[in-house]
C-alpha cells in the first residue's frame, strides 16, 4: 500500500503557524511534491456542521467537555474523509493543528486534563498520529507580545493572559511526552527564516531538496 | 447538598421502553413525587443541534466513531443542563436510554468495542452514572417478533436482524458488567404488568408506595 507523509504544525497563538504552514505547503507543491494543505474542519461537510455548532455564539451554555467531544468528532470525520485518502494516495499532508492543539488548549488551557482529552482523541484518530509535528517554538512572553501587537492591547485582559500561559505550559507537556515525533523550530526569527528551517526539516524527512 | 434519584430505562428495540418509562414517570408525578422525564437530547438547544447533525440524511458519509463522539457530546450537554440540575433540586429523573444504549448499539451493534465507547462516555458523564437502571428484558427472538409486528415484515432484512442480535448480545455484556446497577424487569408480559413491576422496583428504591 502506497503511503504518504503526515505532517502537522503546532504552536501557541502568535507562533505564526498558519503563515508558515501555508508557505511550506506552497513551496512543496512548487517543487513538484504532491501536497495537500488542510486544517480542521477542512471543507468536510459533516465537520463543518460540527464546527458551526461549536462556534454558534448563541451556544453560551456549552460545556468544555461537550466542546472537546465535538472537536474530536470533527477531527475524526476530517481524518477519515480527507487526510487518510490523501495519505493512501501517497501524498504529503500538511495539517495546521491536530490532536496536540486539543491537549494544550482544552486539556491544560481549559483544565480538562491532558490524559482525558488524549483518551477521546485516541478514540477519534485510531492510531493515525502524524509522522512528524513541526513545533513552532516561542517563549510564552514572545507569544504574548505578538498577540498584543496585532490587536487592541486593552483587550488582552488577565483572563486571556492566564489562558495563554496555561496553553504554553500544556504545549511544554505535549512536547516532552511526544518528543520522538516533535521537530522544534525556533519561531522567534523572521518568517522567511522560519519557513526555510521547516523546509529543511521536511526535506530531510522525505529525502528531497525542497528549500 | 440535596440529592435526587437518577433512573434510566434500557432494553433492545421492541422492549417497550418508551411506553413503560413515560407511564412510570406519569404515575410518580400523580403520586406527588417531583419527577423529570427526559430522553436525550431532551430539548437542550446544543444537544438538539448535535442530534440534527447525526440525523441529517445528507450525512451519508458519517463515520461510526464520529457518530459515537457526537452522541457522547449531546449526552454531556443534556446531563449538565437538564439531569444534574434536577438531581441537585432533589428530583427523581427518569431517562429513556443513557450510556448503556451507546455501549450496546455502538460498542457492539456497530462493532466499535464496548471498552472504547465506554471510555468516551466516561469522559462525558464524569462519574454521573444512574443510581439504578431498569432493564426491560426480552429474548432476542421476542424483540424481533415485536419489531416485525409493527412494520412491514419485508423491511426486516438480514442486516437489520443481524444488527438487532448484536445489540442484544451487547446488552447482555452490559448487564453482566454493571450488574449492581441493573434491575431486570421481564418485558415479555403485557405493558400494564411491566409498568407495575417497574413501579414496585422504584418504590422500593425511594421508599415510597407508588403503585
Amino acid at each position: 500500500m502506497k503511503k504518504g507523509f503526515f505532517i502537522t504544525f503546532e504552536g501557541p497563538d502568535g507562533s505564526g503557524k498558519t503563515t508558515v504552514s501555508t508557505a511550506v505547503a506552497k513551496r512543496l507543491q512548487e517543487k513538484g511534491i504532491d501536497t495537500v494543505y488542510t486544517r480542521e474542519p477542512g471543507g468536510i461537510e459533516i465537520a463543518e456542521q460540527i464546527r458551526s455548532v461549536i462556534l454558534d455564539p448563541a451556544n453560551t451554555a456549552m460545556d468544555s467537555k461537550t466542546e472537546a467531544l465535538l472537536y474530536a468528532a470533527a477531527r475524526r470525520q476530517h481524518l477519515i474523509e480527507k487526510v487518510l485518502p490523501a495519505l493512501a494516495a501517497g501524498k504529503v499532508v500538511i495539517c495546521d493543528r491536530f490532536v496536540d492543539s486539543s491537549l494544550a488548549y482544552q486539556g491544560v488551557g481549559r483544565n480538562l486534563g491532558i490524559e482525558e482529552v488524549l483518551s477521546i482523541n485516541e478514540f477519534a484518530i485510531e492510531g493515525h498520529w502524524p509522522d512528524k509535528t513541526l513545533y513552532l517554538d516561542l517563549t510564552a512572553q514572545q507569544g504574548l507580545d505578538r498577540i498584543a501587537g496585532r490587536q487592541n492591547k486593552d483587550r488582552l485582559d488577565q483572563e486571556k493572559i492566564d489562558f495563554h500561559l496555561r496553553v504554553c505550559e500544556g504545549y511544554q507537556q505535549v512536547r516532552e511526552r511526544f518528543h520522538d515525533r516533535m521537530i522544534v523550530i525556533d519561531a522567534s526569527k523572521p518568517a522567511d527564516q522560519v519557513i526555510d528551517a521547516c523546509l529543511e526539516a521536511i526535506g530531510a524527512l522525505i529525502d528531497r531538496e525542497v528549500r
